[in-house]
């Protein structure tokens, strides 16, 4: 249990640690429906430690304030009530001084009762998993303010540190696997979502992956060839998509007397050719790779071919680039579209009570990505991870690595 | 010049003074695309001395910021570019206190040149229109406020002091006049827009006009008699409004266990059944008249019978109720919706030059409102004075005084 | 009586001439939730006489069929449920005979009954509210239909005759008025609606108004000098009206080769200089009034500068043009704007019973249309009638005829 | 070749027959986006064959007319501009007559080609593909016509044949496969389109199928079970669609007086407990098999169970329900939706030419549904076809079978 609460420790700190350079303000505006205000943020996962541990197991419990119980639940019914998502915003109460206050009174609560319970393995699983939550938290709250800073004209930087520059990108090699019974998902004792097993056999046909992911280079090739405006590289959906929202280029593109710039985190930067392409929708993935002769890869594909890749690197708050020989670039860069649908591996079954309903429910009409990227916590990313995002996504660090089917030999 | 110096800082004290009891969350957010945040407001009003007057007056002019003259032009064409309206909550940069830095600054700048130019009466007309452009903002800060706070499910209150009691409302009164031809629109040298001249004359049939606003006691009974499930109460318009937004009270109403309560800058209170009725729509205000076996005033029936009324009181953040004897309530309850649409006086010309925006270019499906409401500040209300807002506006305190035709004799 | 036989008659038959050119699939089409169906008009009507008439007064009165109480239902709340608006166009059934053959068995008993009650003046009046309402259908028929075919890119035409040329427009000239407290509103026992009445005093401030309509050469002097692009002519919610709708010119207008053509009712054809500008909306009216240095009339001005004028000429598929000196082009070109949100006369009271729902629930963000246009039925027309649409209506016979206040003197 | 003839003949005819109970009316309204008027369908299949043949074999090719290469082209963005699919309801012109003329024109000539190319492979291949794609129309205008009828008050009836009575479900039994690699795909030399390609391995672990699908008794069972109330067994998105939508039970049922109902081809006539349930969406689907402690199928598994059931029926006009023991009710009742999503099998490749954007491009966000249905027509069904829709479709014959993952042992 100790190496239990010195995560907790380290993981709830490095949550404020990444709301600090950011002012009262700044924490509490919603941007769009899909992103949530960094306070939201902040307050959710707290109450999620409240609602799903202290609650059920602290002596005497009483909720830190009655309302934040309906407040700051995301989208579990099986709890009771919830406040309207795109209404996140216009909580302007409480202040994020009182947001604050809570998570350091239910730190306070969380850790006596972790000091109380040192062998209770299941206490310990519990809050892995609200731990693992609170991570993907981590990222949400960097990708959700950098769409609210683009919003504003003046462009302001979460950062204002240099960006460190990016190495070459290696040149593209195809890794080649002949057709195989694959076993895929979770395997062993160490946490994952329910949504990563059961550990399965796939069958997979002869394919290739490219040994690194798409770069800014090869994409920008894309745009000026008018990837945007030829239908036929295409998915219907995706092109009648690209024309409802007039989209010539990825997102947070500019480009102003022929030159382009990205905005990030440290603030607008030239397009720096080297480095991954990222904020790809599945739509914009799919197009690139058409025009590439190529296809994204399946779910299987990706995990049979990372298998023994580890090139974490320490996340940032800008895709990085560089890489080995060899495939490389499967994490903490950006997060890989595949071609596969978000469903259940065959024998599925949801966590048991309300955190079932923590991945089991979204499982349609969304695409699984893979790897993790730049702004993923350490220690979070694993090759069995399945992330998931709408076809239009845009928002996240998101791109790909191409693929291809390999004649039957 | 001196009373021109004096009048200025007392009234940019005053909007200052408004936005004091809220936080920097609370300044920041925007509830609506019909509202807008109070630090925006801040900000709007600051810009509007810094474009009409320093720009065009002051020697060595210099912007404060370059992008806050987009930023914070509300609706000036001529002017220039403007910020999308909606994304107003968006902008959490600047931050308040930049905004509070920009108020100081231009306050500076402004009464230096107030003093260089001591005999310059243009200068002094347009720092007028500026501060009543500002003390129409002040009214917004108010209403715009409240119903952010009122969106928020802890229904915090802008102020904690205790609402003064209302005095029981008066008996309502018949005034009758007969038919005449009246002068009506602004008359003389003080300040007015330019959508109260030119004074002019209009015929008009035997009127009768209530001596005090419907009261909540009023309304209810409406309500409770089923008037929101009446179509043949309603404007064709009317009803599909309330039907599509599903409208069974005004806004603000509450009924929990059979009791009627009211969100108020003051918080959740009983509903004061002696209180103006406010927060109606045109809709709702024509549905309630028709009802009465009345209906709403013409605005030149309402400018004919406030003559000589002076009844303004003190500004304060809800309807206070009571009054005379007499013709009551015209000033500083509630805006009193009328059944004139806002359109031009015969021979109105805008003004010259950018500021002929400010008020012509909106004269279609809007209604006049006439007199003043608890949130208009001292000095502001004039019985000339032509408020507007389109048929289903809420937001604002706004109200409805019973009219009837006569019989010719 | 026999002089409103003969009427019923006659109008009835008209009303079947009209559809005669066009298919079953023509009659049952619906091109957008404004407009209906031509075999809807030809039911609605007849369900008109057979509610307000016949089951009322018919003895053993039985429905020709007991859903057509509903469907044909146009928005009359006091008689019952009502087929929803935008879902008109979904009828294939009754099929245009089954609508022909009640046509004929309601005609039929309204016949029968006429010929019964020879001295019923209430009867007569009915039947005459009737028949004017059938009027209006026939109008309606003629505009809804080019509609449709104006959707269909074979651009097909309602009638292949060749359409009469247009004489040279007239020079503008204005006539002037000086003040004076007018009479307005109907007069004496012909037959008006419920919102021509009562007639009553209304004082004009002087004005002068245009000789003639604004031709297609004027209209398309503004469209060629960039009216639609300069936000200073416009009215604020007409640019936004006119940005969202992505409109650069009239409806029924198109380009092609620098040469300007205009669908009609006798298909495409080129535009001609010399006929009044038609198919304008308030907006467009307005911002060319301004670009013209004028504005649009009020009705009362209109009304009392076309005392006397007889100019109705024959009702014809496209504004004929012509006309002699002096004010002309009153009647039977195009509806005219005016710049008078519609709303009751002082003293108005709708009609008692079902009826009552026949105007006045419509008195809200409508704006008033005086004369009548080329597709408006013989002896419909009368100096007082007051058309009203919306503001960004465009499918109507509209144009408008300038004005101008002068100064007192 | 003279088998292609002859069956080009039967099919061709088919399509009118279809037609032939329907009115010009009926042929040319389009209820919904969705869906396609009658006559488009008719024009449509036509304009497949004089693009994709004539144009490029005939010599001397004319157009029937020119207009028709656009407003009949569907999707086909390699062909050239197309009518916006929203507005094929407005077409009443060309008139049915014509449509019916255009379909005789096209058929002599296409005739006359087949007769000169006997031996001609291409071609007759060319033909098939023409004929598969209006057999999928045939089956379209079946559902679209079905819920054009839906939507009158009228419930008019499609056939005023009696429907034939449907024999006791029998019990629901559970096939089980072991884990097996599965071959899945089309195989020889048969048509087939170019999604069932190529054929391939699947590893499916595991699992059990039911006997026959979900009856309306069952699904009944569900809906009053609260089925529609209960957040916990619907995918999260299918709630928001449910909830956003108002449902509480399958398209085209409706209860009054506590008697279930249901719309069909033949009218409205009881919900009969012993056929399947049909007008499905996916998340209705999945809904029950979640609330039955089952799930959908994938469709491997649906394709390994199907293999060699051979009970499809003759078309009809409404599920006809029956089925033998044994995995039966695989063809002739209604499409059975899967869990699979819409993908590309592994080394897909679309056909070459225009011909390629059949099928690819709709490959996202859309589920996978197998068998057939009543309504599709004879000698179209395949074991390996895949069908698709997304998964708020309800208008199609769409049903659902149960699955259930098995322990591995």
């Amino acid at each position: 249990m100790q190496e239990t609460i010195a995560r907790y420790r380290s993981v709830r700190a490095r949550t404020a640690e990444l709301a600090a350079p950011l002012s009262q303000e700044d924490c509490c505006v919603q941007s769009m429906p899909d992103a949530s205000p960094v306070k939201w943020h902040l307050a959710h996962t707290t109450w999620f430690f409240e609602t799903f541990i202290l609650e059920r197991r602290e002596a005497g419990f009483r909720a830190f304030h009655p309302a934040f119980r309906v407040l700051f639940n995301s989208y579990y019914n099986g709890v009771g009530d919830k406040h309207p998502r795109p209404q996140r915003g216009l909580l302007t109460r409480p202040s994020l001084d009182e947001v604050l206050a809570y998570r350091e009174q239910v730190d306070r609560r969380m850790l006596r009762l972790l000091e109380q319970r040192q062998d209770d393995g299941d206490l310990a699983a519990l809050v892995e998993t609200g731990l693992q939550h609170e991570q993907q938290h981590q990222e949400l709250i960097l990708t959700d303010v950098k769409h609210l800073l683009s919003m504003n004209p003046l462009l302001p930087a979460y950062s204002t540190n240099a960006m460190t520059p990016a190495p070459p990108a290696q040149p593209l090699a195809w890794q080649e696997y002949d057709a195989t019974l694959a076993a895929i998902g979770h395997e062993g004792d160490a946490f994952c979502f329910d949504n990563e097993l059961p550990r399965h056999r796939q069958f997979l046909e002869p394919f290739a992956i490219a040994s690194r992911l798409v770069s800014n280079a090869e994409f920008l090739a894309f745009v000026e060839a008018g990837g945007y405006r030829e239908p036929s590289l295409w998915l219907s959906e995706g092109w009648d998509w690209a024309r409802a929202n007039g989209l010539h280029h990825p997102l947070y593109w500019r480009q102003e007397d022929g030159r382009w710039s990205e905005f990030t985190l440290h603030g607008e930067q030239p397009l720096d050719p080297h480095r991954p392409a990222a904020h790809l929708s599945f739509f914009e993935a799919d197009a690139y790779a058409r025009w590439a002769g190529a296809r994204l890869p399946t779910e299987g594909e990706w995990e049979l071919a990372a298998a023994g890749v580890r090139d974490h690197g320490r996340p940032a708050l800008h895709p990085p680039g560089g890489g080995r020989e060899g495939l490389s670039q499967c994490f903490g860069q950006v997060w890989q579209w595949t071609g596969s649908s978000y469903a259940a591996y065959p024998g599925y079954r949801p966590q048991e009570g309300a955190l079932g309903e923590y991945n089991g429910k979204f499982m349609s009409n969304q695409y699984v990505l893979r790897g993790s990227s730049c702004a993923t916590p350490e220690g979070h990313a694993r090759i069995t991870y399945r992330n998931f995002f709408p076809s239009g996504a845009r928002w996240q660090f998101t791109g790909l690595r191409l693929a291809r089917s390999l004649q039957k030999k």
